[in-house]
């Protein structure tokens, strides 16, 4: 029987104490976002480094303005190290009135397709999710005497609550946290049989577009016909931004664009994501992306404009003959592989600039972007991980990037140098931020044992 | 001397004691909006009953569910009748401590210019103006014993307050208010030494466009590049509607437009309407409207299609990413004579309604309308009016549209089958609603004057 095999079976036989110590984690109120939790946050942060230590890690609780990380390092001299990224902070629980049994009081249960449940907040976001991997971790100690990898585990305190205080920690420890890749664990599994790996992270740049034409209000009735009208002018600007083929026509928009290789994209095509299945449940069924695009590239790999709030002139109940004399419109481009912001944002700029008629100006108010983050698609530790996941699952992970930004892993990448895996076994029906918050025994069983598995394939 | 001659000198010979009457009705501070004035209101009604009666009119206070209504009438069985209207309620007058001199003790004093200014609320919007009319019928009565038309007048308690009860007096009064033509006394000259006539008024379809795509607000990290945007689709349609040479491309929306007769057009091209004077002074230099067309026809005697107010999605501080499920647009389209406004709304709605890409549905809210009313230029009163003018001032009047709506100008044609000529003395520099409002005394004196010799034209 291979180390392996043993580390596997002695997570199984110690399946009901991993959930007895990931139920004392549960029991602790810690609510980063209402400063009367502030205590049980912290409580929260020592049980994980009381926890670490138990296992033979440097661990400890470091202060922030806010509410305290944890840190923990294993020290073997191993010749790799993963650092693993967690949260041990929770959403509030209002409408406590919906809950089924008190959010901090977990319960295991039969869920209405038999499935085993662990009921309580924070049972899938995040500290069922971080308890996958410190018993793994735990496993392997226990079993061999040592980690395939060294690990640094880092899980904060403010993920709920933005995060505030973590990307000045990462600049000011960059020594204690290097590692050869992060692995953050706060994520999905394609469905409930399917692994996922999230390798990729759209960017974003975002910029309000102010058109003033006239210098003030206008009457319609005196002025109507003769006078420009700001809100047709960012109207005729919003409209040109697509062609018909849904690709967006800004010159340069586009550049360094990078097309993930061709058998990623064959695995893709072959999802069960269809417009049936995604669109249908918000009531929509024709994806209005670039024509030849897969629904998975328009949502991942293809960046996108997008006006996210536009307003003007008189809006409120009834009549007004006004001809406006500003028009707005917040947008917000996701950005991918290769394409710089500063670059996008000129470029937006530079298209509505040409498109300003006579006696119209225009200002910009943000222009703020974050690049996108990714993992090479050969890059090894991904085939690893995946590897490990098939062995575990039966099937091999899908490999996907998120169409939304999740600010640590940029953080990770600019400070700190390192790739991101994001490997998570939560599932979209947990209700995560909502009552009855649940999290599948079988995600957190099978978590730990996957956790296990790619352990020792990164160590190879 | 001809009776004309004798009338006008003794208009002249009158004018302390015209001065002395109009300051009697400017004392009484009859503000319609504001019900603690209600018996100031009926005051001044009563006061122009008063006085029509002792020119030997029927004159009589007509109760209504708001401010009283006055009616007079001569009944000398003469072959013509006209019907003239005005206000005599006024605008309040904060904030008071911008006036000059109490708004309500009316003054004669030399303007900056050194014209001879009466400065009062009302002075010229609208109690000067209908005394312009009653001290011509005045004067006229006194030399010559009788009028060259019979005359209605009618003059109304709730101009300021929305005329909201003289639709239903005028349908209820149909017989007593007839009359071969109306005349309005509370507009414009074209300047101080121009008079005008305003023989048009453009008509109105107000309309609300509400786009919807998906059922709810979408994450546009998620679903962005995938999803419709209602913001981008009514952007695309707001945009499809002016061509690039200013003309409205929705089909049908030009069907039964009347162009006025070239001569109308020279003339309104020989106006000092620039854009520079135009357009200037509300920041703007270009005319928007269509190509080929004098900014007189864009504001006046062609239709248009005006965005009034726009929203969709987040319009708050900062950023939110978010796909709204809704947008919504107000718009106005200004029709000219020849339009219905029941045909210009099927045709925007079939317009927006040929844009919409599949998954999107419209909705429209409103659709009301009314259509332009207008003079016909060979009018035979409207000759013989522009001759009395240009008579009294020494120049033809400008004969012109207004852009924007007088709502009881539609009454009077569609209730009572009259077209109205618009002939105020007013000047852009009046003040009216505004502290200090004044009226040149040479606008009252020679409006007196004016309506005399408009009266003998009409007799004819």
């Amino acid at each position: 029987m291979s180390d392996l095999d043993r580390v596997l079976a002695a997570v199984d036989a110690d399946l009901d104490a991993s959930i007895e110590r990931l139920f004392a984690l549960l029991r602790i109120p810690s609510i980063s976002t209402d400063r009367a939790y502030a205590a049980e946050c912290r409580r929260a942060g020592q049980w994980l480094v009381d926890d670490l230590a138990s296992l033979g890690l440097t661990a400890r609780l470091n202060d922030t303005p806010g509410h305290p990380i944890v840190t923990a390092r294993s020290e073997q001299g191993a010749a790799r190290r993963v650092m693993f990224y967690g949260h041990y902070d929770v959403q509030p629980v209002d409408p406590l009135e919906l809950w089924g049994s008190p959010p901090f009081e977990p319960q295991l249960v039969d869920g209405p397709d038999g499935s085993r449940r662990i009921v309580a907040r924070g049972s899938s976001d995040d500290k069922g999710q971080v308890m996958t991997f410190v018993e793994a971790c735990r496993a392997y100690l226990k079993v061999t005497g040592s980690l395939p990898v060294d690990v640094t585990v880092l899980v904060e305190g403010e993920e709920e609550n933005g995060s505030g205080n973590l990307p000045s920690f990462l600049a000011a420890n960059r020594g204690k946290l290097a590692a050869d890749i992060a692995l953050v664990c706060d994520t999905s599994m394609w469905n409930s049989t399917t692994p996922a790996i999230t390798v990729s992270l759209r960017g974003m740049m975002h910029d309000e577009i102010v058109v003033t034409c006239a210098n003030r209000d206008l009457h319609s009735g005196y002025y109507g016909g003769a006078a420009a009208n700001p809100l047709h002018v960012l109207s005729r600007i919003v409209g040109a931004v697509h062609g018909s083929d849904g690709r967006i026509t800004i010159p340069g928009f586009y550049d360094g664009v990078v097309e993930p290789p061709d058998e990623v994209k064959a695995q893709w095509a072959a999802l069960d994501l269809t417009p049936e299945n995604f669109l249908g449940p918000v009531g929509l069924s024709q994806p209005i992306g670039e024509q030849g695009r897969s629904l998975v590239e328009m949502t991942t790999s293809r960046p996108t404009f997008e006006v996210n709030g536009m307003w003007g002139g008189y809006i409120g109940e009834g009549a007004k003959t006004v001809i406006p004399s500003i028009a707005t419109a917040k947008i917000t481009c996701r950005l991918v592989a290769g394409q710089d912001p500063v670059h996008v944002r000129d470029a937006v700029r530079a298209f509505v600039r040409g498109h300003l008629p006579a006696d119209c100006s225009v200002e910009f108010l943000s222009g703020d972007g974050s690049p996108a983050v990714a993992v090479a698609h050969d890059n090894p530790d991904l085939a690893k991980a995946a590897g490990a996941l098939a062995d575990e699952w039966g099937k091999p992970p899908v490999t996907v990037g998120a169409g939304g930004s999740i600010p640590i892993v940029g953080h990770f990448k600019k400070t700190l140098g390192q790739d991101t895996l994001l490997v998570g076994f939560a599932l979209d029906d947990d209700r995560i931020h909502s009552p009855n918050e649940k999290y599948n025994l079988a995600s957190f069983h099978k978590g730990i044992r996957s956790w296990v598995r790619i352990l020792a394939a990164l160590a190879e």
